[in-house]
């Protein structure tokens, strides 16, 4: 039903069930679908990376899904997570940290973590 | 700055400003992006009818941009917008009305308007 794009993969909004700030957009394939169905922690798809990508795995930023959301197309989902730590790689509770402003993107948020010392490798 | 992908699209998350409720996935190119700049409505790309889109043109369900975010990648774009009428062509207020239930996709919000009374041609 759902539906996968040329490379196999679906776009994933990730917001947090309790603030509902967006966390991230990240891809998955049907495995990574499956894996998150049953763990209940969000796997994704990592292009850069090309392999299944548990989110925290190196971090111990697990996302803990409560919630899958389909959107009308059926080529888009939206997980509502706990998320802990942060979610974004450059040490932000949200990668989108940056707005905005008079033609220029000004960083709005704090960082919350020291990625050197959160990552054993990069995510 | 931006990242197009080799379509020359950026993913863009549309938030509900008010509600912080998300609204719907859609996809700019680079001309989308000035025009949403310079107009303060959302402007996308339709990747089905391959051509520039004002969000609301035959509906009048425009989104009036009031923020732009970008992700850490740069290749995400999250606007929060203010929305007139329901974001969804189907006739929900978001794009995301059905949640994963027992394995299946639950239709979880009410309709706020019909469709065929809305759209002269198909958005």
């Amino acid at each position: 039903m759902l539906k996968f794009n040329q490379d196999g993969l679906i776009p994933v909004i990730v917001q947090d069930i309790k603030s509902n700030k967006v966390l991230m957009l990240a891809y998955m394939n049907a495995e990574a679908f499956k894996k998150t169905l049953e763990t209940q922690k969000a796997h994704f798809f990592s292009r850069s990376r090309n392999k299944l990508w548990l989110k925290g795995e190196s971090s111990g930023h697990y996302q803990f899904v409560k919630e899958i959301y389909v959107d009308c197309d059926e080529d888009t989902l939206l997980l509502k997570v706990e998320q802990i730590g942060g979610a974004c790689h450059k040490g932000y509770y949200s990668c989108f940290y940056r707005r905005l402003e008079d033609k220029q993107w000004k960083i709005i948020d704090k960082k919350i973590f020291e990625p050197k010392k959160v990552y054993k490798e990069e995510e």
